[in-house]
């Protein structure tokens, strides 16, 4: 028997009361009963994305949400703006080539954000451009982007802004409407604290005209269905019930602490884990101009085998953290505090951090983490 | 408070248990212990699809998977035939349309089903049809296709047999390598007994080099990437851990009660439910020589609302079945007997049903659907 800590950026822990409603007697979801609680996601879904917009819940991770902003948007032919620095941001133009559409890509350097400015010039290099594609927070680095300034830019052209905001929802600021974001997609797994298999998409009315007239091919994805349907309480196909009846519990939950309170409370999280992992002698991976506020990344000291940190905290202490991917395999850590991850979950992970360092050879001063960490949060 | 009966062709009840080990508390999908169960799932569903061949497991509905099977199979310009005899039928036929493939249609009247001969016919007359779509019980009419018969045919040509079993999967008797079934696809809210938000497919050899050639767009549904990901005991992007958790439950319960006496269980629901509906002055919709097993369809007597029979048992008495869909809306009511839809759960629905149809004015003896049931059940 081993107690199970997860401190990896989705899926995240589900809180029990949130857990437990995935377990109630299953509704039909063709009734007003279901109808009702379908409404209410949908309405409290907009009010964490801060937006009025057309909002949607698909049963899919949010890769299938990223996938339906893409075929609900475009034509063959068109060309688009990715821009990107991880592997998330790198996924919308693996998606857009799969459907034959080439994105120029506006790549920053990894641990570094989107520099604002370089997309207004990619703008006004090529005013043809009828899509960008940018990310909230970059979970594979730890950064977030300036979501206020590319909307800013990118409002003033005739191109459509589209967002992933899988890993940052409800854990990093961000106001859809405010900011001018005209189609942002999301997962249930992150900061909304549910279990995976529910994905989100919200359609601005400037982003309307692109999805009337988009010819890529679609059909399970397609928003004109979507809001077809939301007019009736429903979905085109079955939609995932018990994960709908359980993301209600979730949004209370959210609602109730109020979610520019909970953006605080991971700031917090986010300061404390930084200066954590500085006490451990780690040096921080994300630039500290543009880190996030969801996850902390680390790089992994020298001489130290990044892959067995993550393995040895996981099989021996059971705390999952997660590592590098793609071309950071072995070289970073990371540490989500999103969601359902308290303040007191982090001091876990910096036990259990410190203590398999210093087995792997990394000097440090145990307990200086959980010091440093206690000054911020107390 | 009322009692709430689902009498529903999906979502079908979820056992207590299975519902349970939804809320356990969720694990990380890239560990060892995830893999594990993720691999006895995959190996549960050969079981339950009777099947050797290479099974995925995706995050969606069932028409998902529908579509995963079109662009994993298909490239512009391909000729298809799609076999029909009611809405989901014609599902395939309007998904290949949304990718610009124009199928040929065989119809089949509603409420029969397809004839085998005719679809040897239509490949003779065609013999550049590259994948031929059927299903297995075409839940909108209640009947049951002889799969059996369509396998040995399109085995014999260079055609590759597409099967939705999204209803009939672990409820109506299905033997995918036996029956020279190619891709068959499913859902988790049938027979299964789960909650939605799970879908399945099955690819057989003879269709693997159609899915290594196919040019249509495919990223979230690339069968390529899931059978790669198969092999690391993973899924492309994060599945839905909490459902997989519980479907595993849910087969081990069929395993227990092994999936033969499954089907020979629910053969004796439908008799006992054609039995009852018989028994209040009812005729049968679909024809009696394919009928299907899990669902019984009747026709609703001249003079009465078919749309009031399933609203008045809703919202009066708590018991949810299903009217008709598209042409037959207010023309039949549907009863499942699939799924953990047990014997004595039916006979809620007979009582409900023959309360309502006498307050509705229908002529009908009281009880005698009873009578009539429990002489076959007992």
């Amino acid at each position: 028997m081993k107690k199970h800590f997860l401190i990896t950026p989705g899926p995240t822990p589900i809180p029990p009361q949130v857990a437990q409603k995935e377990s109630l007697p299953i509704l039909h979801h063709r009734t007003e009963e279901f109808g009702k609680i379908f409404l209410e996601a949908i309405e409290g879904m907009k009010y964490i994305f801060k937006t009025k917009n057309d909002t949607f819940i698909m049963a899919s991770s949010g890769t299938g949400a990223m996938e339906s902003a893409i075929v609900n948007l475009l034509s063959p032919g068109d060309e688009v703006l990715v821009t990107t620095s991880g592997v998330f941001g790198s996924r919308w133009g693996k998606i857009c080539e799969a459907y034959g559409i080439k994105p120029a890509i506006l790549e920053a350097e990894w641990g570094k954000c989107v520099a604002p400015e370089a997309i207004k010039k990619e703008l006004e290099k090529n005013p043809k451009i009828k899509v960008v594609f940018t990310t909230h927070t970059e979970t594979s680095t730890g950064i977030v982007n300036d979501l206020k300034a590319i909307g800013e830019i990118v409002s003033k052209t005739s191109a459509v802004l589209v967002v992933d905001a899988i890993s940052g929802l409800a854990g990093q600021d961000l106001c859809t409407d405010d900011w001018k974001l005209d189609v942002v997609v999301s997962g249930s797994q992150k900061g909304l604290m549910c279990a995976p298999g529910l994905a989100f998409a919200t359609v601005s009315a400037k982003a309307w005209p692109l999805v009337e007239a988009a010819k890529l091919p679609r059909f399970y994805w397609d928003y004109r269905k979507m809001k077809k349907s939301v007019e009736n309480k429903e979905t085109p196909f079955t939609p995932a019930v018990t994960l709908i009846v359980s993301l209600n519990e979730a949004i209370n939950m959210i609602k109730e602490q109020g979610i520019d309170n909970i953006f605080q409370k991971t700031q917090k999280l986010a300061n404390a884990t930084r200066a954590a992992l500085k006490a451990m002698n780690l040096e921080l991976y994300a630039d500290a101009s543009c880190a996030c506020n969801v996850l902390t990344s680390a790089k992994v000291p020298e001489g130290v085998d990044g892959g067995k940190i993550v393995k040895m905290l996981r099989q021996e202490y059971g705390i999952s953290i997660a590592g590098g991917q793609d071309k950071l395999k072995g070289k970073i850590i990371r540490l989500a505090h999103m969601g359902y991850i308290d303040q007191f979950d982090l001091f876990v992970a910096y036990a259990g951090l410190e203590m398999v360092l210093t087995k792997l050879g990394h000097k440090l001063e145990p307990g200086k983490a959980s010091a440093e960490a206690e000054r911020i949060l107390a």
